[in-house]
């Protein structure tokens, strides 16, 4: 069957090219048609970092009230919800929103995807509100990790254990960095430069986890965690939550007039959990984010991102999947990650700034908060309201997660309508 | 802000009743529209029961290669999968499936709900097919109880231990057992009633766990769980996975013809996780299935279920629910449940059948692969092609999940196209 399902797919790659939707009059929904037409309206981000007076559902709370104000609306207008998390209240559903907001009787699914669970809560929720099911739904997420009693990532028994017996996630990047530096002659000094620029962008951003600029001799200095990562080359066990509120853009320009941002595309590709026993595995490029990359470029009809798009945020949890993931977003040719470093392209003032807000190496990695939080800056940069460091005429960019031993990868792609 | 929502959902409350696609040619979707438009094309499940033999990876597979042989597609052909599961592999997210099925470098999200898991995976998958996101999806769900340790549902550590800290699942329904008795004059003859059909459908079904007939005496002579539920009031622990293909019913009809069923509306609520401790709290109805209905009949443009639809597949996860449920999908008014068993309403061969698949009595309920297997079910009744007992003209019915501390409910809706 596979020749129908190919004639139905051909038509189908250009959809999210059309413009104007007479385009679709009298003929079936057609694929991609109506993602783009997913407005992000509100966004709510809680300050990320050191919570212990705060339990989840505190900071969840206070993050989503904070989206629905930004949109505009009440919690009762809120049709359909999709709450992540990973670590905390793993089992317990959509209670974790139900209960902790009083929001009883209505949808709330939780999705769950390693790293990627946020930015996955986001996806599904576009789908509803693209599929016309409803017309107001949040997509949040929410992890707590600074009282989990271990530092690092707590352990999932008897998952970790099968899946990962022996790699901690800094081992598995740091395996990546050494093959870079023997591969491309990547150093050292090259990974502490993303440190120090994202650091310098995150000390700005007043919700960010770390709110102080390093040096390249201070990140080089730091302890070593797994050559040839030491503290400052990896991001931090952290607490947090975020929220945003998604509408059809006939409905957000009724309420927010032009001051709503439009979701193009997300893409999404799960690999294997044990990327290490292929014999095809290079460590120098993450296949998951490139397939997700090209899904999501399609999907929004950009062929060159690094001229139609004009930043982007990437899954920084080591500095060196910063690097490799400048590549496996198509914003250089492989081995030419260190460069846009070097060259300073991907600072805040640079030809293409990625990580304005400071990145996971600012705002620590709670799980499910992280791929909410990056659209949410998406939105507030293209909107021209960066709480951290504005991009220069930031009109679109994307958002990355890479999750599991780099197992999953989304790219969301956020413009202005 | 309520008045635009309003104002926005007014021409939507009728939009699933319209018929033909130039309905909406030239306006912008509307709610629901695309909804009924999603078809089931293929159905995969394993035997359910003792899989000693068996992993969870094996059950999956099994299921999936049922479900695309079925619907005469090849995995290559499968665009986005949705995985459930809840107590196996929680935090494996995709891979899950992607390790399992070998299925790389594709969207995979993992939802969970509960014991409605299995069903707000299709609900999500449907919507990314309703969307135009995709136009070949699977949805699946699986789950290993068996070997896991313990009689009854294992514990999740710090989760239920809090939520939970006294009350097991046959505790919480026999409260809602004595209530009926005391209100409405319900006994447990009634409910071994209900033991009895839905044993006698499931002795017919070649898939299902326990397939033996029981008698009224045998169910009131069993073992005392929850007074009044005996062990024959229960459903049991089981392993299983069920799997089924999604499309558009364009590409449906390409496929398979007329072979094929339509998802007309997945409704679902989520209400609180500690029900026990709310005044209103009656334990003669579940709120969630009651507003997951209303929800669903009405995406459907259904106002009389028991005489537009034809049949139903409840949670029976205990005896007593069974009978709340059918009034909370309002079949019939409160108290008048025992009635429609007792006068064979709800047989095989009455008015209105209830699980004509033998339900979870007779299937066990392996928590993720539940509702997934009911929306097979509902898929293989309405073409006529069920593997159990087949309802006379059926045409078109409901599957209904309650899950958690009847926290969530899910109703889908499935008719013939």
């Amino acid at each position: 069957m596979l020749n129908v399902m190919q004639r139905w797919r051909e038509p189908s790659d250009c959809c999210l090219r059309r413009t104007g939707s007479d385009t679709t009059a009298g003929r079936p929904a057609c694929r991609g048609d109506i993602m783009r037409e997913v407005a992000v309206i509100g966004c709510g981000v809680t300050k990320f970092g050191h919570h212990w007076e705060k339990d989840h559902e505190d900071l969840l709370v206070e993050a989503t009230y904070e989206a629905i104000a930004d949109a505009n609306v009440e919690l009762k207008d809120v049709e359909a919800v999709w709450c992540g998390t990973f670590y905390p209240s793993t089992g317990i559903s959509g209670n974790v929103f139900s209960d902790t907001l009083k929001f009883f009787g209505k949808p709330i699914s939780r999705v769950e995807n390693y790293c990627a669970t946020g930015m996955d809560n986001i996806r599904n929720a576009a789908f509803a509100v693209a599929s016309g099911a409803y017309d107001l739904v949040i997509a949040a997420g929410v992890e707590k990790l600074m009282d989990a009693g271990s530092r690092g990532l707590p352990p999932i028994e008897g998952i970790f254990s099968v899946a990962m017996p022996y790699v901690s996630a800094p081992a598995m990047f740091a395996m990546a960095a050494n093959r870079a530096f023997k591969e491309w002659g990547w150093t050292r000094e090259d990974l502490a430069m993303v440190a120090v620029k994202n650091h310098y962008n995150g000390a700005r951003h007043p919700k960010a986890h770390f709110r102080s600029e390093v040096t390249v001799e201070k990140v080089l200095k730091a302890p070593m965690v797994a050559y040839p990562l030491g503290v400052y080359d990896c991001s931090a066990v952290s607490d947090g939550a975020a929220a945003v509120v998604l509408t059809r853009p006939e409905i957000a320009k009724e309420i927010v007039g032009d001051d709503y941002a439009v979701i193009k595309a997300v893409g999404m590709a799960v690999e294997t959990m044990h990327p290490w026993h292929r014999p095809s595995e290079s460590f120098l490029s993450f296949p998951a984010t490139v397939k997700a990359a090209k899904m999501a470029y399609k999907m929004a009809g950009i062929e060159n991102p690094r001229k139609e798009l004009d930043f982007g945020i990437v899954h920084d949890c080591f500095t060196i999947t910063e690097l490799i993931n400048y590549q496996d977003m198509q914003l250089c040719k492989p081995g030419e990650g260190a460069e846009l470093i070097r060259n300073g392209v991907t600072a805040i003032d640079g030809d293409f700034p990625i990580n304005p807000d400071g990145g996971l190496k600012s705002f620590g990695h709670p799980i499910a908060a992280s791929g909410v939080r990056m659209v949410a800056e998406l939105t507030k940069q293209v909107l021209g309201k960066a709480e951290g460091l504005q991009v220069k005429d930031a009109e679109a960019g994307f958002a990355h997660n890479l999750g599991g031993p780099y197992s999953v990868a989304t790219v969301a792609i956020v413009s202005r309508p």
